[in-house]
């Protein structure tokens, strides 16, 4: 089953359903043609569960259900996604839509009402189709037996091309855990359709705190750091569930081993986020930036989206252009204090930027370094001690394609 | 002359030399391949200057120069801009070309230095040909006569398709004044070229505190309102020149005529801000997003601003697809505090969403809207009485083909 190991967890051909206790599916329920589009998780006992959500104020109707639901004990047994629909936009009535999907969903796996999460993804300003809703949910018959993981991430996706799961085995008090996650995206909000989704499961104990704080500074590297196209969706949205099938010691950074469980957590998150940002819509390469020796986190942090989301260096590799010209102009517009003269400029191994003033470089190299499917940009600033990594990809005819010719 | 007539002032064919006065053209001095590539502008005496400039922390050196000379007596009398090079990022070496850029300029106009000014547009991290410069300064002729705004124009253009005018007349004090102005723009920066300048002269007489005021004022809701891809380059800058030969008492806030030429310049910065917008990179169609009803103007442009800037609104205005659900979705993460059941949404005359919700609207009627060259959005937020336009251009294959397929 596994494949590379690491120092600390290792890296399995699992998914969502891979932790003890979850199980998962996805099916046809109707709402798009002769493909998935309701996917189901569940977990055998109820499982300690945090959300972050879209700051985005036109928040869909299911996320304002799922932020109720888990307030009240923070614990989720069950999650349902449809695609097609993402009940956005859809004023009291979606609000009414979202609390009834989510009946259904308890009334089938028999759990309480707010132990039952729902997720909507696709066009926005339209009713949910709850009879197809309710007839899939109908047709699920083996829900405490069904690992297909694979099965949820087809169902999740809507211009995505690809289906996306990371899942990583580690030892925590002499007992395995296992984490798994499944994500879609493609563009931050599409032809109408929205949102990147992203559930990320595991079978070890952890407490409802120490859950909903790692998971909020995880988010805050990684799926905070990718940007396709900018759009932050009305439905966004990352959930964690933690079953505590594994029978570790209750996980609190506290706990011996708390950093070994955060890494291995913060490792799925980044592979599903990164994940998105190469399958974004059009898009041909994963972009990772990585700004060093910035005066904090926020500085480092800000330079790098700011990078990663301008359409002239997007364009740029795209066309395997070293235009590190570009590249400069974003930093000089990101709002952050600093010193131009400090500042280092790196495409792969190849230094562009120096101080301040170009630099000579074997251009042919560069220029075939930007083909590779991943390119990565160093920044430099020079300044204090903090990092921080954004990715996203490269700007092509078939984002407007994908964009201008999609129909309402 | 004249073509149209609005309440206060008259919309002349002129440009930057219609105000008496002022003098201007353009030549080809070899830093670009058979098309023009330096301009400049005189007045027969100093005039009161002022200017507004990049936030780029990459500022490039003439506009370090500019900013120095301009603020030693708030006077310029000759303007000398050259396009294919930028000087910027070139560190010490481009701060003292730009100085000899502006001794070129003052030896050959025998005016002081500092009442030279210098811009530069084009690649960015190349050193100033200086000779050709040189050469160029030295076969300017009739600087005591040329009229040649049209030379100008050009000679300040890089991906710019079209050169950029405006002019009008009004009467102050019994005595007619004009206004004029040219710019250029494209993308906010280019493959590797910079930057949008525009500049204005007037032949009003106005105090300088009001005039850099005016400026101000009228930048943050012209040329600091529009967007081709939201990057700001290291060259942007505006500068006003005002010389006074119109003999009108001098302008300030407390002259009576005041509101009349503070309307008659924001309609010459308004008019060359959209026409830059409109000549974005590849662009098909001028964006025009109006917000309403804001509770502050901040609030109103900030929203203005986010809308304009999603590649995802673009790409739906360049596909002609009314696609309000991404708007919608731009608004909601603009980062304002609003009420999203009080807003509305208009494409040219139709409404497409009220009250938070999507409404019926004439598809066929808004596609055939979205179809025409100058696409106007409105959004009304219900909360006050503030508003905001702002100005963009769609995102076509080819911004795409222009950034992706250039070389450096």
């Amino acid at each position: 089953m596994n494949s590379t190991i690491t120092t600390q967890y290792t890296i399995t051909d699992g998914g969502i359903s891979s932790p003890e206790g979850f199980t998962a599916g996805g099916l046809h329920c109707g709402i798009k043609k002769n493909r998935l589009d309701l996917a189901w998780c569940y977990s055998q006992v109820p499982a300690v569960s945090a959300g972050v959500y879209t700051e985005n104020i036109f928040r869909a109707a299911p996320l304002i259900v799922n932020q109720e639901s888990i307030g009240i004990e923070h614990k989720t047994q069950a999650v349902l996604v449809n695609s097609g629909v993402a009940n956005a936009c859809t004023g009291h009535q979606g609000l009414q839509d979202a609390y009834a999907m989510q009946r259904i969903l308890a009334d089938k796996f028999k759990i309480p009402l707010h132990y039952a999460a729902i997720a909507s993804t696709g066009v926005i300003g339209t009713r949910l189709p709850l009879d197809n809703i309710a007839c899939g949910v109908d047709k699920i018959n083996n829900w405490d037996q069904s690992k297909e993981f694979e099965q949820l991430e087809r169902a999740i996706m809507t211009t995505d091309l690809v289906p996306k799961r990371v899942s990583v085995g580690l030892i925590i008090d002499n007992k395995p855990v296992t984490i798994g996650g499944a994500a879609k995206g493609s563009g931050m909000i599409n032809p109408n359709m929205a949102t990147m989704l992203a559930f990320i499961t595991t079978d070890a104990a952890i407490d409802h705190d120490s859950l909903e704080q790692l998971l909020k500074q995880v988010t805050d590297a990684t799926f905070n750091m990718i940007a396709v196209d900018g759009d932050t969706s009305t439905n966004d949205r990352v959930l964690a569930l933690a079953n505590g099938l594994a029978g570790n010691c209750v996980l609190s950074p506290d706990h011996l081993e708390w950093d070994k469980f955060a890494a291995a957590f913060s490792y799925v998150a980044r592979e599903l986020a990164k994940k998105i940002a190469r399958d974004g819509e059009g898009a041909t390469k994963l972009i990772e930036v990585t700004v060093n020796n910035a005066v904090d986190i926020t500085q480092a942090r800000k330079i790098g989206k700011t990078i990663i989301m301008s359409s002239l260096v997007k364009t740029a590799i795209f066309g395997a252009d070293p235009n590190w010209g570009r590249i400069v102009c974003a930093i000089g517009y990101s709002k952050q204090l600093l010193d131009p003269n400090l500042v280092q400029i790196r495409l792969g191994p190849i230094t562009v930027f120096q101080a301040g003033v170009p630099v000579q470089f074997d251009k042919a190299a560069a220029v075939e370094y930007l083909k590779q499917s991943t390119v990565k940009i160093d920044v430099d600033l020079g300044l204090g001690a903090c990092f921080a990594t954004a990715w996203g990809c490269d700007l092509t005819y078939n984002y407007v394609k994908i964009n201008a010719e999609y129909s309402t």
